[in-house]
Parts: C-alpha cells; sequence; structure tokens
C-alpha cells in the first residue's frame, strides 16, 4: 500500500507540471542512490509468483491435439532460457503501480513470439546447439521447426487479442513486422564485412530491442500510464536490448560455450557481420580485410580460421570496444529509469541492465 | 438502396422467428432459382473496384526499407493468384449489404496470411514452382522465405489491428494458429498412408477451410450482421475450403500442370496422404498397400512409380470419389448461402462454388 500511495503522490506531481515525452529530457530525475548490482536475483524475486503464473500459461497454451506442437514447443520452452523478456513486462507493470493480472497474458504474448523467433532462426542459421540443448530442427526436422513456430505465433496474437486491448496489439503487431525486418536485415548483411556500424545498429535495434521495447512498453500500457512514461520504459527497453545484443555479439568470440548455450564462432561460421567484425575489418590491413572477405564473405572457412578471426579481433581490441559501447547503451537504459521513484522494482530493473553488461566482462 | 431496404426487412423477419444458429438447418430458405455457372466472371466483375483498392494495399504494404523483403514478397504477390480468398470477403462483406470500406484492409490482411503461409509451405515442402513461376526459395533461398513470410504474418495482424475490431482479431489470430495446426498435421501423417479419411479430413479442414471460414465471415463481422448470418457464413467458408482442397488432391493425380500451377505427382513425390490415395490404400491389395508403403510410407520413389501410382488410383476409381466428395461438400457451401435473399453477390458467390467443384472435371 506504501508503495501505491508514493507512486500515486508521485504520478500527481508530474501531471501538475504537464511533462510530455518530448521534454522527457529536460525532467527533473528522481534521486535515488542506488548502486545495482549485475544479478538477476531481485528481479527473479520479486516476479516468482508472476513467473509462476506465466510458465503455467505457457504450457497451457503452447498444448494442441497435434502432438508434435506441444513435443517440440516444450522442448525448447523448457530448456531454462531466463525469461528476460517477460519478466520485464511483469517488472514495468509493477514498477507502474498495476495491480491486476493482464501483464501475465501479455508476458506470455511476448514469450511466445520470442520462441517463435527462435525456432525460425535456427531453421535460417541451421544451429545444432539452442539453450545448451539440441536445436530442436535437429529432432523434428526443420519442416516441423516453421510450422511450430507459425503455431505459437498465431498463439502468441490470440493470447494477445484475449486481453482485449488494441493498443497491446498495435504493440506486438509492430514488432513482429520489426523483429522479422531485422532478421532479414541480418541475412541481407551476411557475407558483407563491408558492412557499416550503422546498418549494424539499424539491425540488431530491429531483431533484438524491439521486442525489449515492446516487452517494457506493456507495462506502462496494461497500467494505462500517462504517455511519459511510456515513452520512457520505451528507452528503457531500447537501450536495454542493444546492450543485450553487443554483449551477446561480443561474447561470441571470446564468451564461454556454456553461459552462451551454444558454441564458441557459431556467428564467425554462419557468416554474420557483428560489431567487432567490422571493427576489425576497418581497421585491419588489406591482407586481414582479404582474410575476412575469404572466411565471412566467401565462406571459405578452414579449421585454424577462427583463431585467426579471435587474434585479429584482439589486436584491435574490438571486443573491448563493443563493451564500452554496450556500457553506453546500459547507461542509457538505466537513465531512462529515472523519472521512476526508488523502489525495489526500479532496483530490480536496474540490476538486470548491470547483469546484461556484465556478462562481457 | 433497394438491395440494403430488402435485406433489412429479411432481417427483420428473421428477428421475429427468433431464429439462431442452432435451428438454421429449419429455416425457411429464400427461394432463388438462379443456376450457377462454373466461373469467377461474375465475381471478379462486381469486385473489381474493391480488389483494385486490394491490390493497391496489398503492395503498399509489402514494402519495406530492406530491399529484400518487397522484391521477394511481390514476386509471389504479383503472380497471378486468383485471389478467392479477399474476394470473399469483399463479395460476403457486400452480401450482407456492407457500405463502408473496413472490408478492404481486412480481406488485405487475410491474402497476407495466406501469401506468408504459400511461403512457409514451399519451405517446408521443397517445392520447386508456385504458380506457374520459379518458387521464391529457388531464387532467395528457404531462409529469406521463411523470414519474409513472417514480416508479412506481422504485417497481416498490422494491417487488422488497424481496422481496430476485436472481433476480426479474434477471427484471424484463431485461424493462423489452426492452419499452422493444419500444416504440422500434414506433416506428421506425411508419409502414413494408412491414415484414416477421418483425419485426413481434420487435416485440411485446418490447413485450408480455416481461412476460406475466416474470409467468409469477416464479411459479416464487418457489416455487423446478426449470428445467424455470421454462422451461415462461416459454414459456407468451410464447404468452400473443403471442396478447393478436395479438388486440388484429385488434380494433383490427373490435372493438367498449366491449370494447377506446379507439377502433376507433386504430392506424390512428397509422400503426402491425400484421399485419392487412402481410398486406393485402403481398397488395395496387399502387394499394392506395399508398394504405397515403398513409395509414400519410405520414400523409396522410382521413374515410374508415379504411373503405377496414377494406375492404381484409377483402378479404385479414387479420383471419381474424391470429386463426388467435393460435390457433396459444394452443395452444403451453397445451400449455407440459402438464407441471403437472392442478389448479383450471392450469385457470384454461388458461382465460386461451381467454379471450384468443376475444376476437378
Amino acid at each position: 500500500m506504501q508503495l501505491t500511495l508514493k507512486l500515486k503522490t508521485w504520478e500527481q506531481n508530474l501531471t501538475v507540471q504537464n511533462l510530455t515525452a518530448s521534454n522527457l529530457a529536460e525532467t527533473e530525475t528522481i534521486k535515488d542512490p542506488y548502486n545495482p548490482s549485475p544479478s538477476l536475483t531481485n528481479l527473479l524475486d520479486l516476479t516468482a509468483t508472476d513467473m509462476g503464473r506465466i510458465n503455467e500459461l505457457i504450457l497451457k497454451k503452447a498444448h494442441s491435439s497435434v502432438d508434435m506442437i506441444p513435443q517440440l514447443a516444450t522442448h525448447l520452452i523448457e530448456s531454462g532460457g531466463k525469461r528476460i523478456r517477460p519478466m520485464l513486462t511483469c517488472a514495468t507493470a509493477r514498477l507502474c503501480a498495476y495491480e491486476g493480472l493482464n501483464h501475465i497474458p501479455l508476458a506470455t504474448s511476448i514469450e511466445f513470439l520470442h520462441t517463435a523467433t527462435l525456432l525460425h532462426d535456427d531453421v535460417v542459421d541451421e544451429s545444432d546447439m539452442r539453450r545448451g540443448k539440441k536445436a530442436a530442427r535437429l529432432l523434428w526436422g526443420n519442416q516441423a521447426s516453421v510450422l511450430v513456430g507459425d503455431y505459437l505465433l498465431g498463439q502468441s496474437f490470440k493470447i494477445m487479442v484475449g486481453v482485449g486491448s488494441l493498443e497491446a496489439l498495435k504493440i506486438l503487431s509492430h514488432a513482429s513486422a520489426v523483429i522479422a525486418e531485422g532478421e532479414v536485415m541480418q541475412l541481407a548483411t551476411a557475407g558483407n564485412p563491408q558492412s557499416s556500424q550503422d546498418e549494424y545498429m539499424e539491425m540488431i535495434d530491429a531483431k533484438t530491442a524491439a521486442l525489449f521495447v515492446a516487452a517494457a512498453e506493456l507495462g506502462a500500457v496494461v497500467a494505462e500510464r500517462p504517455d511519459k512514461e511510456r515513452q520512457a520504459l520505451k528507452q528503457f527497453g531500447k537501450n536495454l536490448g542493444i546492450t543485450f545484443q553487443l554483449i551477446d555479439d561480443a561474447l561470441d568470440y571470446h564468451g564461454e560455450s556454456a553461459s552462451l548455450g551454444k558454441d564458441i564462432g557459431d556467428d564467425f561460421r554462419d557468416g554474420k557481420i557483428t560489431l567487432p567484425v567490422i571493427l576489425a575489418y576497418q581497421a585491419g590491413t588489406k591482407d586481414e580485410q582479404a582474410f575476412w572477405q575469404r572466411t565471412l564473405g566467401e565462406g571459405t572457412i578452414e579449421p585454424k580460421d577462427l583463431d585467426t578471426a579471435i587474434e585479429l579481433i584482439n589486436k584491435y581490441n574490438t571486443i573491448q570496444t563493443t563493451i564500452e559501447r554496450a556500457h553506453h547503451y546500459g547507461e542509457a537504459a538505466k537513465k531512462a529509469l529515472s523519472i521512476f521513484p526508488a523502489t525495489p522494482w526500479k532496483h530490480a530493473l536496474l540490476d538486470v541492465v548491470e547483469f546484461c553488461v556484465k556478462r562481457g566482462n
């Protein structure tokens, strides 16, 4: 009750000041000396009850009388993903003092959209591993992965339609189209190490950040909060999503297989053009550029090429540059939350940012 | 105006009689001596203006700043499909005396969902041809076909969300999940010639009829007509969709490549279990069953096997039985329209049924 009261008073203050998204930058931030820790523990604790409900709904909605659908879907769903996206929806809804239960289906819908994307991604990338397990496509085939992905997309929309919020539906349908656009961009730049940093940033903004934006924005929408908070949460989601992807792309060249749930060098073998490569290519000698062209460009990869790629990446320190850029976006994500009062929910969300950034260390 | 007036009077009569969907069968049908012709001409003429608007919207919404998306999407979109599904939405809306323009985006949304399904189908079936042209997957690759299909699915929902009708969204999201279920069913029964007729009927009901149901039902929904008409149009769509698929499956063993837009025997080579095969298997000798098992079951297909398959199908007259069954569903489709007054729209829809049935002759 204390929390709700606090939030309401704070919102009234904002309304009096007639703040809008456009002057968000000038907004007085709320003082909060909290020092985030790189851990999901707080978020996991706070969302435990909600996530229990979401997991139940996920399993229920992955059901179908066609046996292959729940078999394949639950293989992926139960393989221990972190469920950061649905947790974001829960946490942002609660941050916005939402007391209802509509965020449960909304968060489930977000996770279904994500799961569908993973199934299709694995087909497109011909991946063998996902979350440390054999990819579904190796067990049930590419065909089933495409079609079960389509089923989960349909279910995602059905669940969202069930909530009856056109605003939420706008967000979800927009995200699903943008994510697909981002994936096509990735396909189009694959094999072209001359891609620009701008192209890369645009691509990860679409393929990854768009769903973080939707997940976070839904919290404000379900709580029917003013546009200012909605815009702040969108900014939070966008910057967090970019942070997340930058670190993921850095880890592909220097992480440990176990923490990634996939193999080191997968992006290299797939010809994916990520920031560490773009930077190394731009800084490289002619011979080095020819190396990137032969391997990523033409797909002629020999056994020792991954070692060479890592050497070149280390030579130009591009992992460090990528991680620094992730730090920058992480700071922007934290700043976006500055209009919200100091609550355990806000602190848990700040921790998530720290967690995503520190994965790269 | 005459038409609208007529419909209103007729609807009032129905309301007085307190008719509901459950006693639809007992409803007095409206006398209409029209003798349908197996042609799309009437429908094409009547919907010409609307279809012009729809084609414009389709091209507009297939656009994206990511070049590969419109390139691939328009290759399929402009390859001269008959657009029966969006025409159904137009015709049923006008049959229901709708005078607005919301059926334009709804019909576009239906066509996008259909196009997305075709792109994914061609990947799943490894098809080389679609609508008489090279399949998109051969020109842009399987990966792009999967992802552009996802984009079109997202756009389909975005367009539908734009209309702002939760009822319409329920129909579309339900259809998209059911279609995917039907496709998975097809995958699960592939290679099993012992599949039952019931399994087959359930499968085509989901993978094909569900979208015809949605397309036809949307006409009543956009016109805000009573449930009775909505149910009648659902029945119409369902029976028409089943008719359509039965004839398609018959044509795969005896049609002409040009009218199919694909090659004769494609289903056979893909191990697809369709009614002509199920009936031939059930009637067959042990040796004949072993033939089906070797070819469709185990996928060991030799050059002359298609000829043998066609011989066996002819021996048991199963094409004829399939076409007869299509006739039966066609009659049910026509009967479902019997509650609607005699108008050019109704006649054009009756012609569509006749057209679908007669494709098999």
